[in-house]
């Protein structure tokens, strides 16, 4: 069984989260972890040493093993990646090293469906999260919002619920914009199920993710455990529009214990949805936003996105390597180009060309656009 | 001249919050300074030496002196009196030592008319502003929370516009309580016109206050000035809807100035007469509040008026002195007596009652209430 297949077969032991398999990973391979789970008597024994003193382990064997006919043959894997989705794991090209800072509570593997780059779409991102049962003020806000973060090239990641989550994703893709949707169920049963067409639309312009193996459907929990991730992935999260006890506090939680920027949306203090912003404005330090350019201001103090404070690469071009200079020139100045176009141009392969954009875009040389990759102006 | 007839006087020649005159009050006595204004001749020269450095004296002079005819006979004041209204001279009994903190901007002197006496009556008070364009929305939020702060004894404290300021007011006597409307003109002008009404019920509850003579029409520039004595008077300051040039964030500006907790309170995102607030809670650091108590807890961090955490009195009963031992036995313990009846009770003056209720309020033993003061629970 190699590396992934690991990853893949844990997906299916472990809930997402599962923190005797965080701190088990941190000593043990993922192959090592599933050759002791299926081993036949003992299976701590089977375990290297390094790994055998986590605290609740053997209750966490107990749940794995019970679990081991689950694990799919590798056909269906196949078929789920024939079906558009594709598996990432930690180290991989696409993988949003963001994540790596949840620490042991890391994602095992994250199943992604989508046109866009997981990776880079993140690079520049705002969480924007809120209630279900939202009012229509908070779903015009939350529309709003997301379509100006878009315009001004900031991807817009929520959780694909109903209420704030769907206008948040649904304000991104009117203005043209990549959003991302962290799902609480696998991305085959795409939960919940009334959204069909918006996360086809998602896919289309934006991109799909879940930890979980895409057939599974949510459970209650789930939703908690995922919302660290939402948090995880993007630069800050806004909290549009949330009661007391709502489940977007517990995404905005999690931003805060990441130090990632918190914000939240007031609105009217007769309005019990909004009550849960207000709270952690005044408790929490959250900073009240009211537009795109609070937020970006916030996430950015040098004010990227804002426009008229653009500044320039932040080392010289001739200190590329290179690959990384022949995938510049390859990048359009105006309008923009696709990543498949620009590798071919630059004669690399997808991953080389990935990479080097990621590299491109942290030094100020390249930005993302509605077409995929562009010349910074100033660059 | 008098000390009391000086200050009379030079209310009628200097705008409030003309600093060359409280730069002068520092060196000079008001007698003084309206010799000085009087004199025929050179009359820079007849002030006392200390007072001959401060700049701009020489064209505050000329503003001063060209009022001189404006100066009414004593007469006037005496009818003014007999209207009701009585005149308050800084370290008098009832003048509101809070404005001390004004420095050079000082009032003069205070014009009030209302059967609340203002010092005590500033001892646990809030300013509720606003808007004079307010909505609904706004002023149905400063209605309500002038009236739970009214409940829980909190004196609210406003400038008699129209709008927030109303709603405040008449959130307050709905709730049988205390409030305070300081106005931009003289309390016989009584602007705006149409709250006729409104300040009769003021000052049937409360107390009217002017540092204008009564007769003065207010002018553009005499809303802002006026606003430091709103700040002032109050142990803080709640915006409740401002636009984002509203002159209720000069309020907020001199609130801030003065180390005062300021508070705004949040609104739709899509009104424009809450971005003020938005502005503050964000830029400012003003303390984002929903309900009354968010407000008292702001203001008074060990929770007078929330009912649960009263504390005992500061010192021993024993350590009162005769007079005060004597109001303190007069005070009702369970509903309340008014300040004439415990004057008679104790065998004191009203002015002698005063200054020993206020002694006792502030060291815990006695507090405010609907019919005037009682025994405080723990005392």
């Amino acid at each position: 069984m190699n590396h992934t297949e690991a990853r893949v077969a844990l997906s299916f032991l472990a809930e997402p989260g599962d923190p005797a398999l965080g701190a088990l990973l941190r000593s043990c391979s993922p192959d090592e972890i599933v050759a002791a789970v299926s081993a036949g008597s003992d299976p701590q024994a089977a375990l290297p040493a390094a790994g055998r003193g986590i605290p609740g382990l053997a209750a966490a064997f107990g749940r794995w093993r019970a679990r081991l006919g689950q694990i799919p043959p590798a056909a269906q894997r196949g078929a789920w990646e024939r079906d558009g989705m594709r598996l990432l794991c930690p180290g991989e090209p696409e993988w949003p090293t963001r994540l790596d800072d949840l620490g042991d509570a890391r994602p095992v593997i994250l199943w992604v469906r989508g046109r866009v780059d997981l990776r880079f779409a993140c690079l520049q991102s705002v969480s924007l999260v809120g209630a279900r049962a939202a009012t229509a003020y908070g779903e015009h806000v939350a529309t709003e919002l997301a379509a100006a973060l878009a315009e001004r090239d900031w991807a817009v990641v929520s959780g694909g619920a109903y209420g704030i989550d769907a206008s948040a994703h649904r304000g991104a893709l009117g203005a043209d914009g990549v959003t991302i949707a962290v799902l609480a169920s696998g991305l085959e049963f795409g939960y919940p199920k009334g959204h069909h067409e918006l996360f086809a639309a998602v896919a289309g312009h934006g991109v799909m993710v879940s930890e979980h193996p895409p057939d599974r459907a949510p459970s209650r929990p789930g939703f908690l455990v995922r919302n660290r991730v939402i948090a995880a992935l993007s630069c800050g999260t806004v909290v549009v529009e949330a009661a007391l006890r709502s489940g977007a506090l517990s995404t905005a939680r999690h931003a805060r214990d990441l130090c990632r920027p918190l914000m939240a949306v007031p609105g009217p203090v007769t309005s019990t949805q909004s009550e849960g912003c207000h709270e952690i404005i005044r408790e929490w330090g959250a900073v009240c936003v009211t537009r795109a350019r609070d937020v970006i201001e916030n996430i950015s103090p040098a004010g990227d996105g804002l426009g008229d404070r653009r500044r320039g690469p932040v080392f010289p071009r001739d200190s590329l390597d290179e690959e990384t200079t022949a995938v510049l020139e390859a990048v359009p100045g105006r309008g923009g180009g696709g990543l498949a176009a620009i590798a071919v141009a630059a004669g690399v392969d997808l991953n080389t060309a990935i990479r080097c954009l990621g590299v491109l875009a942290a030094a100020g040389f390249v930005e993302r656009c509605a077409r995929g990759w562009r010349v910074r102006k100033n660059a």
